[in-house]
């Protein structure tokens, strides 16, 4: 029995992964040692960068739009850029057309992997919020189905089958460090564990929001800036994930963006991984120190998301 | 009891696995539903190009490096590129000297990947075979262990250890793809499946050593060219991987070299994985249809390497 209303559980999280199976990648986890990045901390990291879409996303997309009544309108999005190509895809795997909602700050390359979808994106406002704004207003005339890009219990439970193949995967982790954004996948993913293991988030010091709402007692605005701005720039959290938080994320830590490109730079180097800045994020917090795993620890850190230039990633 | 000298089993495989272990990556094995790649084939890639050094190559290196005395002058190697890379790699690991000879055509990066690992780079001779022979005239010189890249018992078996995990991820396979060059990988993989399933050689149309060795009924000398000659361009193959693959490879098919940039290219936009063009080689083989796998089959495509520039991925 759920706590509060929208307040989601783990047998949510199953439902959600049998509705998705077929729909979604099962990602696969490889084991690091301890001297592979240099920091000596044995871990796994979960490659979930490889999900369709290029980002975790369409899980809590695709467990969304299987949940509902698709509207003859489709479906309406604001994103960033990840949540938006997640909600495109899925809506052409189903039959369904979408409309995505884009701030200025999202990246040429997620908007036409967006368009390439066949959705039709606008861009327009400075962030995510405006973006939102934007597309709540346009979903008011169309009656399109609005999924929400974390602030929901469909796509809570959807994004909380990433902890729930992480723990199938990886049994015995005791701490898993995740990115956070909005809020939608570590409040998945810290419903699933529910503090079997500790749940860390990990946020770009530009984008806190996270932070600042344990801080604060209640999701408050915060800037959003800096490198991984496009895919972890929600000016707050959301309300549903915030309980969740407060009952099973361990620590919020935060970490400077030259530790999100070091970040990158080393899964590249190591591992031949391109990770956008969000998907490096979580990784950032062992290089910079904001989180030092205790003795004994076994270590599970999520890489997110894919989509950047390569380029960029390698010259950095 | 093999059945001729330096002929390889499946036990010299699990030796070679369990030396090694710690050294090299378990990689990991990642299931394609028949959509996503828009071949409507199902099928399991092994992502070895998530190993060390960037390819499948340290298993065999290691193997070789762990099962020898290495004298004063350290170990010595003739490469295109990734075989050094991997020597380099793992003579840095067992405090060994490394000097490795590379040809022309190895890309600036592989050259700055082998002296990343401390190695001393000799690039010499236009294509492997001719780096072959300056690197056997140096060792005759040093006394420096050779190390070479595909031709020797324990090379086959540390390469054999590919097989042999990805049977264990991804039990019940029928069809194993692999790209072939001089033959270790392929041999290693042939002798451990020893017909369990049919390993299927992919090489590019420009380097058909063992396609051409087949048909002839013995190792001879083929052309080296095109995209992945670097990784796949031994003038012809080992001889002691020869009888193995008269005996355990099913069919060696041949791809044109813009089939591979078509894989490498699918695998960057369904994926976001980055593989070199040696690496995209046996996925090529169902792009191009040079192989079709019957009703019913179990694919398994090995992506065996990822030394290149993501931005010729992204942009060809």
């Amino acid at each position: 029995m759920p706590a509060f209303p929208g307040m989601i559980s783990r047998s949510d999280i199953a439902a959600a992964a049998a509705r998705i199976e077929g729909y979604v990648r099962h990602t696969p986890v490889v084991c690091l040692a301890a001297a592979d990045l240099g920091l000596g901390i044995q871990m796994t990291l979960k490659l979930e960068l490889l999900q369709h879409a290029g980002s975790f996303k369409p899980r809590g997309a695709f467990n969304r739009l299987l949940s509902s009544n698709l509207p003859p309108a489709g479906v309406i999005a604001a994103s960033g850029g990840n949540h938006g190509a997640a909600v495109a895809y899925a809506a052409r795997a189903l039959g369904a057309e979408a409309e995505i909602f884009v701030p200025a700050l999202t990246p040429a390359m997620k908007v036409a992997r967006i368009a390439s979808y066949g959705a039709r994106v606008v861009q327009t406002g400075a962030t995510y919020a405006e973006a939102l704004t934007a597309s709540q207003e346009r979903q008011a005339a169309t009656g399109a189905l609005e999924v929400h890009a974390y602030d929901h219990p469909d796509v809570l439970a959807g994004q909380g089958t990433v902890g729930r193949e992480f723990e199938q995967d990886a049994p015995g982790l005791t701490h898993v460090l995740v990115a956070t954004g909005g809020g939608g996948l570590i409040g998945g993913i810290a419903t699933w564990y529910a503090g079997s293991a500790q749940v860390i988030s990990v946020e770009p010091e530009a984008c806190p929001a996270l932070h600042d709402a344990l801080r604060a007692g209640r999701p408050v605005e915060s800037p959003v800036g800096g490198l991984a701005a496009d895919s972890l720039g929600a000016r707050q959290v959301g309300g549903l994930m915030f309980p969740i938080a407060k009952a099973h994320v361990a620590a919020a830590v935060l970490v400077p963006d030259d530790a999100i490109a070091a970040a990158q730079r080393l899964i590249w180097d190591r591992l031949r991984l391109v990770a956008e800045p969000g998907g490096a994020t979580a990784l950032a917090a062992l290089l910079s120190g904001a989180f030092r795993p205790p003795e004994g620890a076994r270590v599970g850190v999520l890489v997110c998301g894919a989509n950047t230039d390569p380029a960029k990633v390698v010259a950095a």
